[in-house]
């Protein structure tokens, strides 16, 4: 595939260790052009999430792509974040203490950024959503345009039809600004979202992680620095011996989208209350006698079954051959 | 079985056309003694169940079965309440115009009666909640002790994991009072849910309808009469030629719960908001890092699958043989 063929993506990412795994994967992959990163609350916050990016790309020696600061609070202006050190480490690279970035961000603010991208290439830029959707939603606020000129976006975000991960409601990235992720979903832009339903299916194993510190891949001996971490999380929080690949999926299913199946309907998320958070799906099988608050709002692709076994490959190949 | 072992249930219930086939259900099963009828607000007005379930005992012939009034309100006060007359019919029987009741309510309110029967049948009494929560609810707060001598309450509510039938988010009974069903769902009582997820897969047929026109059951005979509208209902907002068995599955539940199986876990109400009314079920798989809205509160069952042959067989069998 030349490279005029290859798809522009922006990643919207809060680093994280698999944002680390899913922006190597993005910059390995023959089909995405990585053409900015944009840095968001979550894992980390943002001014962090700034610094690992950059950190990231110059690991990657990839400083040419440029990295555009996020908001620092919701689209609400709360400032009282939820960050998952507990998941990440406090550094949200596992705690190795890498030295701080040579580079900086660029002057643009991550909205601007993606507003002027998707002007620059309309309907060419894919943007992967790997954090809070504060960004999204501040950039179709500076632009009402914006849901129409973008290509795709691609969300990891979600829980259909089970139980969240930050309490048995939500998701993460949902409840990290569950207003902001309400404005992207019912904004009539095409997306895609890859909900915890799917990447709970994705599992890198112990063997895996084996592989990839036998292997000579840079990436794959970057990566497996910071893994312990998180595999540690996991045996504790859900008793598996293996990590979730969250992010590295959401990014494949953005390159090769073939590799999961979705189901089309209206998306809304509850802003308030035990609930806060949560991601509900009309699969519009019924038709309600009242008008209701998913009635007349635009669709999204929700995945609904992912190639389990292909993602893995794919996320040991792009580690591992880098 | 004999007379001292059968089970005694009371019915809260809103009649409704499913109420009227699961009040008669219950009558003609061998195993149930029917303790009681306490009303609700739901498909009808509380003063319009109250209404129907002396008219029900009376086409019956047991009008020896005490009815008890139940709230016109939520447990909240409020009194602007969602009744689903265009399910059941402006008058809840399918639009018949059917002649007022001889009998009147026992002076009791509901709240009042269910208290007295656990207070006279310590952990004997099976209640079947076919409505709107809000008498459980108000037992509760009348008797705080009311959960532990209850026997247990088998309550149609709730939509598991799929959509709602209010909105995309909520099941009637349950988005009726959501205050008092976040009551009842928490209160330590041995509780079993049967929500829409499973008695949208109990459907009586065109077919069995058919079945029920040729018998010559006094019962069948009835509910063939208030059928059609419940029937017109189905087609138009779920396109089935068929009805749903909400209420009779229910009361066949509390009677023969090995028709169904289970799952265990915590049950928490959304109160505010778009989705309002939504049931949430923690399935405990995974240990959250902080305290949540679900922590530390008692479980209840949670019906998973259904026999639902079995149900529509025991269903046609006590209409027709009656």
């Amino acid at each position: 595939m030349g490279e005029a063929e290859r798809k522009k993506i922006i990643i919207d990412t809060d680093p994280g260790i698999d944002d680390a795994m899913a922006i190597f994967i993005a910059l390995r992959s023959p089909d995405l052009e990585v053409i900015g990163l944009t840095t968001t609350h979550g894992n980390v916050y943002t001014t962090l999430a700034t610094r690992n990016a950059l950190h990231l790309l110059e690991i990657a020696g990839r400083s040419d792509i440029p990295v555009a600061e996020g908001s620092h609070a919701t689209i609400k202006k709360v400032t009282k974040l939820r960050i998952a050190s507990f998941v990440h480490g406090s550094d949200g690279l596992g705690n190795q203490n890498f030295p701080p970035p040579q580079g900086k961000a660029i002057d643009q603010s991550a909205a601007e950024f993606l507003v002027e991208k998707a002007n620059q290439f309309p309907g060419k830029v894919t943007v992967v959503a790997l954090g809070t959707l504060t960004n999204i939603a501040m950039a179709i606020e500076l632009d009402p345009g914006y849901p129409q000129k973008v290509g795709q976006i691609v969300i990891l975000g979600g829980a259909f039809s089970v139980n969240g991960n930050v309490n048995p409601a939500a998701e993460a990235n949902i409840f990290g600004d569950p207003d902001a992720a309400d404005i992207v979903f019912t904004s009539g832009a095409d997306i895609l979202t890859v909900g915890i339903n799917i990447t709970h299916q994705v599992i890198l194993t112990d063997a895996d992680r084996g592989k990839l510190e036998r292997s000579e891949g840079k990436f794959a001996q970057y990566i497996c620095k910071i893994l312990e971490f998180y595999f540690s999380y996991h045996r504790d929080a859900y008793g598996i011996k293996g990590v979730y690949l969250h992010d590295p999926t959401t990014v494949i299913a953005a390159a090769y989208p073939s590799l999961l199946t979705y189901t089309e309907g209206v998306v809304r998320v509850q802003t308030c209350g035990i609930t806060r958070g949560l991601t509900l799906f009309d699969n519009t099988k019924k038709r309600y006698a009242e008008i209701t608050e998913w009635s007349d709002k635009p669709k999204v692709k929700v995945a609904v079954t992912v190639d389990a076994p292909a993602v893995v490959e794919i996320v040991m190949d792009r580690l591992m051959n880098s």
